[in-house]
């Protein structure tokens, strides 16, 4: 995952944001639920995490939080992130980053069998706040991009 | 549009925070594009602002963002906002404001035919910047909440 380096802020901040902001999409993919607390907010701020599942109403609250992604994690065989245009602002001691995330995913079917892959996009909304060097997850929001009618440059619909 | 007092941050800046959310809705309701300029950022942030209407791409820059707002005003012929569930976090000189937005709206059809009424809800992730005693809207995503097969208490898909 690269980022556009004009649309970076030029302080040393940028570098860790984005960092951060990698780790969250490791994580998912991982299933690594240890790297996904270690990305959200700490137990004193559980109050303020909130996540926005595609489709779905707001989870709020750290431990549903984390509950969440770990129902996600397993109820998805494969899922994979193409992260594309990462635009970061830093406000202060909070970071938004803005960025498309490109799903490649294996959905389950009945027993063994796999509804095969399929590809969607999301715009994901990531807001962290700093936590010493690093910076933590307080907010996500993943929105789905409907397919649009407009033709692609080839005429076909995108 | 009320604020659950229990998940208000105790600090003066929270009714600040509340009515610059409160004026954005205002201004889409009453289709005000000069409230609306005056809610998001200024021209020295620019470049800051994000908006992510539902289904789209993301629109990012302050003039862009404006232009997207009078096409959603000039294409609805009626649009109202019941907003619930209005949480605010503080994060030094950013705010980040989430809460539900249940829209009722009437769709324009052929000629002056109307579709007719229609409600949906979305997410909302709201992300203000401090400017003086006032906030200024830096990124603004709805996401759509797609009906649940679950049921509600009468047995009835919600």
């Amino acid at each position: 995952m690269t980022a556009d380096p004009d649309l970076q802020p030029p302080t040393k901040d940028a570098a860790a944001i984005i960092k951060a902001n990698e780790q969250f999409y490791e994580a998912i993919e991982n299933a690594d639920m240890d790297l996904m607390r270690a990305v959200w907010v700490g137990a004193q701020d559980r109050d303020s995490a909130t996540c926005v599942h595609p489709g779905q109403p707001a989870v709020h609250g750290l431990e549903r939080v984390l509950r969440s992604w770990a129902v996600v994690c397993s109820r998805i065989n494969y899922l994979q992130f193409f992260i594309t245009d990462v635009r970061v602002r830093q406000v202060g001691s909070a970071a938004i980053v803005t960025c498309v995330e490109n799903v490649l995913s294996e959905l389950p079917g009945q027993g063994e069998d796999s509804l095969g892959f399929g590809g969607s996009h999301y715009e994901a909304i990531n807001v962290f706040k700093r936590d010493g060097d690093g910076w933590r997850l307080v907010t996500h929001c993943s929105a789905p991009v409907f397919p649009s009618e407009r033709p692609d440059s080839d005429g076909r619909p995108v």
